[in-house]
């Protein structure tokens, strides 16, 4: 038996048509290294697969070792979001275009596969956020987010005032369309639209990015992840909050949002040579100046 | 007679209270320099103020040669639109704090106020957007604004596509929070805050901001006013759009905000030696550096 | 005779090689359309290319009424420098790289250039700067910019303090690394890395972008073009100032930099369905979002 | 004896004159506590301050187990950056003037400085950067800043291109006016007006802006501060390197800035009560919106 991991679970992206063959290919790869191969329960029903077993995604933490999940960054932290609390790894494939943490393109996933079932990856851990909104003192609302929990105005109001505090302490009084607070995964997603920094992954921080605020010197501010962060909201009607793409509309003046690191990381696996900085070179077009 | 306007109208900011004895002080100062003085309706109603002959909006615009506004820069911008299309003079005074249109201090009214009705004063010009709302080519909403008009995502989307045509010229594809089409005078406002230049009364030009968009050189761009510039919905669920503040939810795939020049201009009317560029230092705290 | 165009002038870039089949192969195309054709004298000494009159740069001006231009958007911006007290019209062909004015590609050149030959073009005008260095009153340095007039710091200063003024009314002091005051041409080069807007070649303003401004809120300002902008070393050792790429360094306390619309105007000619906006997205890569 | 600290050195900032008399008080209210006071060599001479040893900064650092400096942001990281071998914390008094880290104001000295000698105040540590310039493989500069390390363009250059590589695994290539590797506390200085984010002080990590530069996705990133940065001169005449403000001109092509965190830290003591956040809302105006 070459394969390290004992029990590969194989997961597609939501809806997933066409994946058969891939997935299939995949699958008859990984038994021939002498694990045994599980699909997702959904995977399996929408792309008609059989003769696999399958599991839901609590299964697959419960029983898994690795989990290999064929689609773009959105099913990829979905997938991590849900299995983070279970500590097994990932590995991302992507069907053609790079993603930031779904690297191993698909034409490539024999090699690739091949050895980091082997033992021979990196690996890299990434921090989660877990939040709450807090209404008279009550939990109304809780939830994770691997790249960010955004606070925004609502759609025909003009602005929402928040007031920011980390650890009890009064940080700042905001007028803006909306906060961001974002890990690392999150700097290059809405943060970075919103004129934030890129954190890299190592980075025990969150980058808090105001939108569109009023007051010009409101800048981004890189915070400590081991800080909670407190957000209130002030002024603004139909104000809602997201965690990555769960979101909570109507938020009432006095909701507090609050946001802490999750007790649970996520690990990725990487194929060996892996690089951090090829990937932002290439998804940020680095290597292209104006016209270039 | 010393005044060289022979009928003056009166306006107090929304719902005001609390300003019948600037207002009575200010429409006796007036009448003492020989002119007709009315008041706005609705200021008389909210102020309790009595005396004085009242006019709608409507009404001032036809039958008076000068409006003077008691307010903030948003009661003024109001009251211009409202009057556009009589193409008579606003005064701006504020109730102590510098608006960027209104630049008259309570304080310094009679001084101030005295040498405008003898004909000293600066008068500029500003333009106004106009735009309407097509759904399978009917207009469904048309307005004017001042400021901006604005196309924003639905508060729980991640974000709106946009198709911005120029002239009917295809100009670009536009993933973000949103889209402002400002006008000068909007360019100091929430463009400014998105990231917008600031552009001279005297440009000839609209600013189109994109909102956090997520291809990063999606700049900020300077049209010629006597462009026709048309947004459609291209993706996204529950986008909105705004002529200054009054909105229009719920847009359709398809539907498409036209924006032109309005064939009105505002003309405001400031004391003399009054400067544009005190105002941006004023208001933009110019003079202070970080910590300054 | 086809050609409208009694008498063409052909410009290679600054010691180009190489292109000596290029700019014979064009040559030869011209003179069949019944032009006739001088070569630029510097071109035809770095290439060889010999059997046609030859003229310098004020030659061309006096005696052509067309110029062809072969390379990319710095020689352009070069010769339409030099040629615009002429008035005489400029075509560019760029070799290979989409430029923003160079946008006849080489291997299109017969086709493009036989169709605009005939008169069947775009013509679009750009705006020109012109300034001046003044010391104790007296002009120590004048000259022109397609793109944009510079103030720096000097290499190991930390920032040049800068006094605004725009027709003689006082507009900001500045601390930061430089000062942009950028024309239409220019808004899409080294003003746009410092944060600068795009300006649409028929607006008829400056952009002035703050390079590394201490005070935040020194945003981006778009002003008439008809404007005086004048802009005085306050403080800062070794300041310099560039029109385009040409420069005068050691500037003193005290030096100002005056900025006009210069009186020439000049002419590019597009082909046929050549679209501002094309180049726009091309260029930007604005069909590309983050990764796409 | 009230004093925790045994021997207190009173430094004063550069060519300090006129702060005698507030000299004088601090030195008679310390020893009034029971401790030692010794005044830095430059500061007695340049105040004429009699009556005190005097020791150079080496000697301060070797015998004071603490130093005060009356001064601004300036004069405290100058000492700061000399003192850090030694260990011993600093206290900063302003002069009016809050810095964001000379936080005791000159006129509430007394009781501030009372309660911190006895022991009650809050410590933070700052990291340091230590970087050296390194052409054929020879180290040709080396020095420590508190603030940042910057690569800057010379001054008639309209670019430099530099190759960054992070613990030597290819980053980027950069053209730009210049690159600044910023620690947390010069995250609020230089890199601030490039456009960087505000790192905590409790972030472990550098902040690297690009200056102006050519590919408008080129984003500021923050690093772990445990990684070592490499920034190679590519191309581009008269290139220069500060560290803080020692510079160092004429980098040739193939120049290396090497750029680590020291082993040094420095240690601040805050009254008790100080708050991080509530520096940066004075600093950087918060309170106050456009106009407010």
């Amino acid at each position: 038996m070459q394969s390290r991991f004992r029990h590969v679970a194989l997961i597609g992206k939501y809806q997933a048509q066409g994946i058969e063959p891939v997935l299939e290919d995949i699958a008859q790869f990984i038994l021939r290294q002498g694990a045994e191969v599980t699909l997702e329960h959904d995977t399996a029903q929408n792309t008609g697969l059989a003769g696999y077993p399958t599991l839901d995604v609590d299964g697959i933490g419960a029983a898994c070792d690795l989990a290999v999940v064929i689609g773009g960054d959105g099913t990829m932290l979905h997938i991590a979001r849900e299995l983070a609390r279970y500590g097994l790894p990932l590995i991302g494939i992507n069907q053609g275009r790079l993603g930031f943490i779904t690297d191993v393109p698909v034409n490539d996933v024999r090699a690739a596969l091949g050895s980091m079932l082997r033992g021979d990856y990196e690996e890299e851990h990434r921090t989660m956020l877990e939040g709450q909104v807090l209404r008279d003192g009550e939990v109304i609302f809780d939830g994770f987010a691997m790249n960010d929990v955004v606070v925004s105005r609502g759609a025909t109001a003009s602005m929402v005032e928040l007031r920011v505090d980390v650890d009890a302490q009064f940080m700042a009084n905001l007028r803006a369309d909306g906060l961001i607070v974002a890990s690392p995964t999150g700097s290059t997603a809405y943060a970075l639209s919103a004129g934030g920094p890129i954190l890299h992954p190592a980075i025990k921080g969150w980058v808090l990015v105001p939108i569109a605020p009023h007051t010009l010197s409101n800048r981004p501010i890189v915070l400590p992840d081991a800080s909670e962060v407190t957000v209130e909201i002030v002024a603004g009607r139909d104000a809602s909050v997201n965690f990555d793409m769960q979101s909570l509309a109507s938020l009432l003046h006095g909701d507090r949002i609050r946001v802490q690191r999750s007790a649970h990381q996520v690990r990725f696996l990487h194929p060996r040579g892996w690089s951090y900085y090829a990937t932002l070179r290439k998804k940020l077009h680095w290597n292209e100046g104006v016209g270039a």
